[in-house]
């Protein structure tokens, strides 16, 4: 399999010329708009590219923004009065929302004065807000939330989607977002040829739910027009496993997954620190051994897989979470960097256009675009 | 709320007297019946209450046996020429399984020669067997598999079911899990009023499918009458937290949530493994470091959470893992040992009885010795 490398569409020299324009929700957030801004200036050093839509309450915002040097003449700051909170719900935020960071950040991606939406707030608003304001694409009723994992894999993260736009899947749907997933495993890591999996209790082929057996059947029969690999079933534990690149599942197993492994994960952590702190002799220990474990906090550290993408829409969202703080929110920003240069919303309408399947249909010019380097 | 100790069932004087008997498969694992029998005498010096039933081939069995002078008059061989192994389908299991080690492990519990089954063969395999030989209770359609999770509560573990019975579950079977669950979590772990949360993908009411709303009405219902605490919905993140001592979901969830957390656990510690090893001054650093990491190593080690339940049978199944060593078998006959001296079986029964809402019902007389003291 060929992998290109961090950056893959370097050679797509139409685009390099026009900066990437970044239209963030500064509020809404559990550490509030200082953290977005710290994160954005961190961001902006290594991507000179980068531009800011900053929406929020410009009173705050002003001065938060001055504080760096790096964002001077990059932003613009779009006043809105409300906020979203964590406990709004999706319905109440549909109807009164128009006042909302949210919707405005939204609205600058609809209105092409900007190319990814990013936000810290509410998933579920988020998510219906979305809907409203950017639309779903034509034939995709079901959007998808697709997130990266820590993994074995050379490309150091593993797909996931979808982990939470929506409690089920048909086939169909799981059909979609394999097709999805392999748009962003190319866009958003450069991997030309992603391998795809979909998620079952087992890898026998006679496992699982009758959904699946239907979408196994859909998805190999893409694999060779939509030019990726289908590696069959796999289980949870492949999900940080070099055996796939993207792992496809409904919305509800994917999101116990992903904070199965958070909360697996988070365990560890804090038996490593308790390991190294409830003797004084570990204490010692902790000092000597501050390189490696230093080395390993950095490989497993949550805040720089940050960031799901909303995929199925008119437009693309980035959802940091909500607890980001000022590193967490830089590498939402730079996966959103990477996704906005590469012009991935274009290429992932395209992808899933109904002529997807016949060969010789136009969009697929386009498509080989895709990725950069096959 | 009330905790009982290590051995929630000391008080239990009329069960004290007698042995405790353990039916135990010694083929089809992953290490060959080597790996059982070691593990059987590990187990054993700690238990000298334990008498054993070995099925398998006669002729490789007792020289294994001969070896551990721990073992002498506690082991009875139960002769069976045939081996269930990994490969097979459970419906060839069912029609041509008769004279496997596995068959003659269930039947001796079916006919009252041993209180619990132990195999590290193939699940789905012991899964039909057991019901074939020992039959689903009265009113449970659906067996559940229950494993234990490391966890941040006083008890080091958590219940989590259904892991893998079945890959679907209606809210009435969801509701007996927490039924089956409780009664786990009592003598298994000796959690007098044990806490039961349903797994959704959030903790809001509003959340997730329909079935499990459904589910959560029944659950809250049962709480008094069963003596568990319901505290709402969970999420991933709370499968080794000490929100919750048990739980709740469909086999489907439970088997990808419990192989995402193995596989999270597996690839964080070979990164540990990596983190010191991958130069030369991380090797000096890991002997400084011995004390912390053993102890991490141990508080994380697999092996000691071993052995999935299966519950709604007419009698007690342990399921070890297939490639248990030792270390992994002898924990699993604990767990089997534990549960056979509870009366795990007969009480379980009593549980699911249809009379189970009915405050004064005859089952719950026999139901306050559950877990031996409140």
């Amino acid at each position: 399999m060929t992998r290109a490398g961090d950056n893959p569409v370097s050679d797509a020299a139409d685009r390099a010329a026009r900066p990437v324009r970044l239209s963030v929700d500064a509020m809404g957030g559990d550490r509030g708009p200082s953290a977005v801004v710290d994160g954005m200036a961190d961001m902006a050093k290594g991507n000179p590219d980068a531009r800011f839509l900053l929406h929020g309450d410009e009173a705050v915002l002003a001065p938060l923004v001055a504080r760096h040097g790096v964002l001077a003449g990059r932003v613009e700051i779009r006043h809105a009065a409300d906020v979203v909170s964590m406990e709004d719900k999706p319905s109440q935020v549909m109807r009164h929302g128009k006042g909302t960071s949210m919707w405005s950040a939204l609205a600058a991606v609809r209105d092409g004065a900007a190319d990814v939406a990013i936000s810290c707030g509410n998933t579920g608003a988020l998510m219906a807000l979305s809907m409203l304001v950017l639309r779903r694409l034509p034939g995709v009723p079901r959007p998808a939330i697709a997130i990266l994992w820590p993994s074995r894999n050379p490309q150091g993260y593993n797909v996931m989607l979808d982990v939470g736009a929506d409690v089920k899947a048909e086939a169909e749907d799981l059909r979609r977002f394999a097709l999805m997933g392999t748009s962003y495993a190319r866009n958003g890591l450069g991997i030309a040829r992603p391998r795809i999996g979909l998620m079952n209790v087992g890898t026998e082929e006679h496992k699982g739910r009758p959904e699946l057996h239907a979408a196994a059947e859909l998805i190999a029969a893409d694999a060779a027009a939509a030019r990726f690999e289908y590696v069959g079933f796999v289980e949870g534990s492949d999900i940080p496993s070099d055996r796939v690149d993207v792992i496809v599942t409904d919305g509800f197993t994917g999101n116990v997954a992903l904070k199965t492994a958070e909360g697996t994960a988070t365990f560890i952590r804090s038996l490593l620190r308790e390991a190294f702190t409830r003797t004084p002799a570990a204490r010692i220990a902790a000092l000597a051994a501050r390189g490696p474990l230093g080395w390993l906090a950095r490989r497993i550290d949550p805040r720089r897989a940050n960031g799901g993408v909303f995929l199925g829409l008119g437009g693309t969202v980035v959802k940091s979470h909500g607890s980001a703080d000022r590193v967490g929110v830089a590498a939402a920003l730079e996966l959103a960097c990477r996704l906005a240069r590469s012009d991935f919303s274009r290429k992932l309408a395209l992808r899933l256009q109904p002529s997807l399947a016949a060969e010789a249909a136009p969009g697929d010019r386009e498509d080989e675009q895709e990725g950069g380097r096959a």
